[in-house]
């Protein structure tokens, strides 16, 4: 994608802002702003869209991001922060006239304690670091997105991110117990803490999931959880889709509760074969249960799973009976993005659904699938009802992501009809952001942006995402066209 | 307690506000003006406060609540709501010139699906007739207030409710999925859904806790969770409080999770045996510990937290071997404060505080005590951090009262000291309000009062309440006197 080359006008802005960030940070190279540079933060994994930010600023601590954030006030530039850059709904796009604040410098863990099931990080800090600085004492991080290797809590929060284990242990607003953030004036605001949030309006849950519009967020209080005793994975394949989506719905109405139940459908399976050699049987449905335990927790729980799945005529149920074939099972299921993208370019979807809708949606996004001439892999949480139809497409082909894009938000569509919403855990971003009006009316989103108000009342902050354009226009000062 | 006969003025705008809401209603019934009548309204469990409302009004649907607030609205008269009366933070006192609405005739079962693991109620349904519901089905509601038996639903949303269980289990707004709620305008909201809070700002989680200042909650869509497999307590007896305290964090530490961890000290229990004979021994303190799993699981936590207790040399360890025996231990605990109201008036404070701090806290409360002249008995959920010190006093000696308020803030400073809260599950109401201070800076004060701001622009939702009076009082319309 070739830029214009940015006019005097856009160089000197640029540069007077930068000058007073320079001043503002320890280390003067923490301020970006040279284009082959600045490139490099110019889109997040939603790569469909792309725009180098005017400033890119990597502070270091607390105070720096709040030095940053009063300087950015006064001169009303527009702010965009970034985590490690992974969101798939475009949280982390900037805009031509933004500085953008990246985290990846503030990685620090600032506290660990066992005895309260807690530790406190900097929020540059991948998720997985996270489990990575308790796993010595016997803990770990719950929520555990795909992209956990890379991700940061900073974005985690964001998003209120999930993951394949959210089943049992919930997703991050369920595991967040306190904040330090910093409001678009420059000032700290601690809240929660070690006993999570207590007295008053509840602020730390309505951060969480706030996709960087009310602050940003520079230091996490994190629960953290024993590890369990054990765990294993079965492998349960079926013939139909609509069949596989009713044995979910079983195992859940029988009380069992698995820390994962992922599904995969066909192409997605056919594809993973290619990819990594899994070993998987090819079929319709396969779906991959995981439950935890000490040994004979884990016997008797499997034992029930496989009753239930029987009456449902299963063509394979395959029981782990080692470590080995443990990470063999689930080598498929975590590679199913990267094989997806070997073979087509595609659009991942993050709906959410009642489970026991399963069977309707899983039929009724084939039927879309079919009017809409473009194929749909599934892969996703089906325990908790958080789909991701990764649809696939030509970006080669004229018309074919607008295709794409049309059937996406048909099937979110779907989702909100049958009583779920429109993103589990990759938030609404620039991505979703003109399908809310099918979640909410117009009331509910004024309230909404009411309350962004409250903490940033001159729309500054990630300020053109989670609104529909125009709905939010007059707030950023723009006109509703 | 003499009330003053009303005068004219006051009956005329009662009663003319009472007639429109007779019109609104399908009940005229529901509409009470009578003062015989309105006294039973007067106070909730915080009955130090009293003060009869100017009506009260008992809807039956959404539509009836949206009409009530309507018409409040319109005449320009405050409004409380309340559950069923059981908050012991005065979340529930009424005004003189207010209308009390009332969620007592709102008590249905909407919707039970356990494929979807969740359950919609109206919420003046009591938190254990929602477990009623579901309970043949094998299923549970998860947070257990010790006034389960009486307190609505909506209550626990109010004060964002625990329990006993609830170190395993999460409290209310870890189990709320979704919310019907009136503004004071009566416009009617949806928050979440069956698959919780979604996309946008999650005003759900603002919601739980919120204490009836953003709107008044009138369904809700509960997680429900199936019935654990067993369950069984231990009684360990202790030479020390600090020794008792030790052993908890211990515990914690190594990763096993008990359902419950339960703490009582010598006043205590030496009250409980007087009124119930539960046969516990006598000891500075006595943890109840509580597991569930399967028989094998059950066997393995407490032979690990055998070991770990007896490295804090107990006096007893005291594992049940039957139902009977399950129910003989758990009996002094579910009494605790229903005996401590046999020999003494008391204060029930709520703060939290970091695990880790627990043999701290309960020493210093100890020297506490000793300065104000007041004795102190301590029961209270130890695993989460949870405490309830009951303050003893008599009403009838005159600056008692004064002198346990003071000893109860001094205490809840102490929590927020030592990085807790001033409340985990009771909520702040009239009782702590003027203590908000000590927790939250002037600017973290006005962020919250403006979230309210837009909710309720003119502050007629429960307003003399959660802030403190004077840093409420302009935005009440009141001098900040």
């Amino acid at each position: 994608m070739q830029m214009p080359a940015p006019d005097t006008a856009v160089i000197a802005r640029r540069d007077q802002i930068a000058g007073r960030l320079r001043a503002a940070v320890a280390d003067k190279a923490a301020v970006i702003t040279d284009p082959a540079e600045t490139r490099a933060y110019e889109c997040d994994a939603l790569s469909a869209y792309r725009c180098p930010p005017l400033v890119v600023v990597l502070p270091s601590t607390t105070e720096e991001v709040a030095a940053v954030l009063r300087i950015c006030a006064e001169e009303g530039v527009p702010v965009v922060p970034r985590g490690a850059g992974t969101s798939l709904a475009g949280g982390a796009m900037p805009t031509a006239d933004a500085v953008m604040i990246g985290l990846a410098r503030m990685n620090a863990v600032l506290e660990i304690s066992p005895e309260d099931r807690l530790i406190r990080v900097q929020t540059g800090r991948t998720n997985l670091a996270v489990t990575g600085a308790v796993e010595g004492q016997g803990f770990f991080y719950a929520p555990d997105p795909s992209s956990q290797l890379a991700c940061a809590i900073g974005g985690n929060i964001a998003m209120n991110s999930g993951g394949a284990h959210c089943l049992k242990y919930g997703v991050t607003t369920n595991n967040l117990l306190g904040v330090t953030m910093v409001l678009m004036d420059g000032s700290i605001v601690e809240l929660g803490g070690p006993m999570g949030e207590g007295a008053g309006l509840d602020l730390l849950g309505l951060i969480c999931g706030s996709e960087g519009q009310l602050g940003i967020v520079t230091e996490a209080t994190l629960r953290i959880l024993p590890k369990p005793a054990g765990a294993r994975p079965v492998l349960v394949a079926f013939d139909s889709a609509e069949t596989a989506g009713a044995c979910v719905a079983a195992i859940i109405r029988s009380g069992i509760l698995p820390v994962a139940i992922e599904y995969m459908d066909r192409p997605c399976i056919a594809a993973t074969e290619d990819f990594c050699g899994a070993g998987y049987p090819q079929c319709e449905a396969l779906l991959i249960i995981e439950v935890e335990g000490t040994a004979p927790e884990i016997t008797e729980q499997l034992t029930l799973i496989r009753q239930i799945a029987e009456g449902f005529g299963p063509l394979e149920f395959r029981e782990s009976r080692s470590e080995d074939e443990s990470k063999r099972i689930w080598l498929g299921r975590k590679s199913a993005f990267g094989a997806m993208g070997v073979i087509s370019d595609y659009m991942c979807l993050d709906g959410t659904i009642p489970v026991s809708q399963l069977p309707h949606v899983l039929n009724r996004i084939g039927e879309l699938s079919a009017e809409a001439g473009l194929r749909v892999a599934n892969v996703f949480h089906a325990g908790d009802g958080n789909m991701h139809p990764l649809i696939l497409f030509d970006a080669n082909t004229p018309g074919d992501l607008e295709r794409c894009e049309a059937l996406g938000a048909d099937i979110l569509r779907l989702c909100v009809e049958v009583g779920g919403c429109l993103t589990g855990e990759h938030g609404v971003g620039v991505e979703k952001r003109e399908l809310m009006g099918t979640q909410y009316g117009p009331d509910d989103l004024e309230v909404q942006m009411q309350v962004k108000d409250v903490f940033d009342p001159h729309w500054l902050l990630n300020a053109a995402k989670v609104f529909p354009l125009a709905v939010s226009a007059p707030r950023r000062g723009q006109d509703a066209a």
